[in-house]
């Protein structure tokens, strides 16, 4: 079997045990490094109480996690689903080389999940956004932007 | 002194500490209901090697462990930069009624943070972003949205 296609299987198992386990909602994500398994995760919103536990996130915390870095230059990741904008922001930040994913947010939104929803919101003006966005103390915090600016020894990201 | 003017300079507090402490990038957060804080946060992704360790995530995190909950509705985000697409789809998820934010994501650019080009790459089509994204696996996946479908004692979110 392709070894792109075993990863995949390996997140929709992992997608099928979080259900059946009770653990959250039906994801799973893999992250491959050099053709190996280097973190997964599956959606563990509802058994930890956290909204921010997708199946990429938890993956990609574990993998991270595992190779000692805060990026994943040269990874790829196979998701279940097609990744939310959090995931997909996650994603980004940390840097993989390429997505695979099997179900689309067409399909989450079939099942009641609210992907292509938030998709929806991103992409309106801050103030059509349906939770209320206002600017506030914008003189304040620029100050410590300019002293980030200013840092010499920062690590970037 | 107004209320939300406190919460937002203590997010620009945790901020300032955050970046003074090697923490991470110059981002705090506070999450609020009742006129209360109920979670706090700094960036942490160098600290922590989580590159999903911002700081909304950091204070959705805390706050729904302190409330023992997946949700935070009646609370409000007080950020002290605009939210990445990350830290918006989170926000999002955990549905709170509102958002403040201080810097906007061209401060941010500014210093040298990914958050607009992180924006536009969620506007593009899927096949023209620039990490590569390609479906695999569909029939297979669906087989488990199915079952969460048909599943009666599943916790929706």
């Amino acid at each position: 079997m392709e070894k792109k296609i075993e990863f995949m299987l390996r997140a929709i198992e992992l997608s099928k045990n979080g259900l059946e386990s009770g653990k959250g909602g039906p994801f799973g994500c893999v992250i491959v490094k050099d053709g190996k398994i280097i973190g997964e995760g599956n959606n563990q919103v509802t058994s930890t109480n956290d909204p921010t536990a997708h199946a990429e996130m938890v993956a990609i915390r574990n993998a991270c996690k595992n190779i000692n870095s805060f990026q994943l230059e040269g990874c790829e990741v196979y998701t279940s689903c097609e990744p939310c904008p959090m995931c997909l922001g996650a994603i980004y930040w940390a840097r993989p080389d390429k997505i695979y994913f099997a179900n689309n947010r067409s399909d989450a939104a079939e099942i009641g999940f609210d992907d292509a929803f938030i998709y929806d919101e991103i992409e309106e003006k801050i103030e059509n956004r349906q939770i209320q966005m206002e600017p506030l103390g914008r003189m304040e915090a620029l100050e410590i932007f300019k002293q980030w600016k200013l840092k010499t020894d920062k690590i970037e990201y």
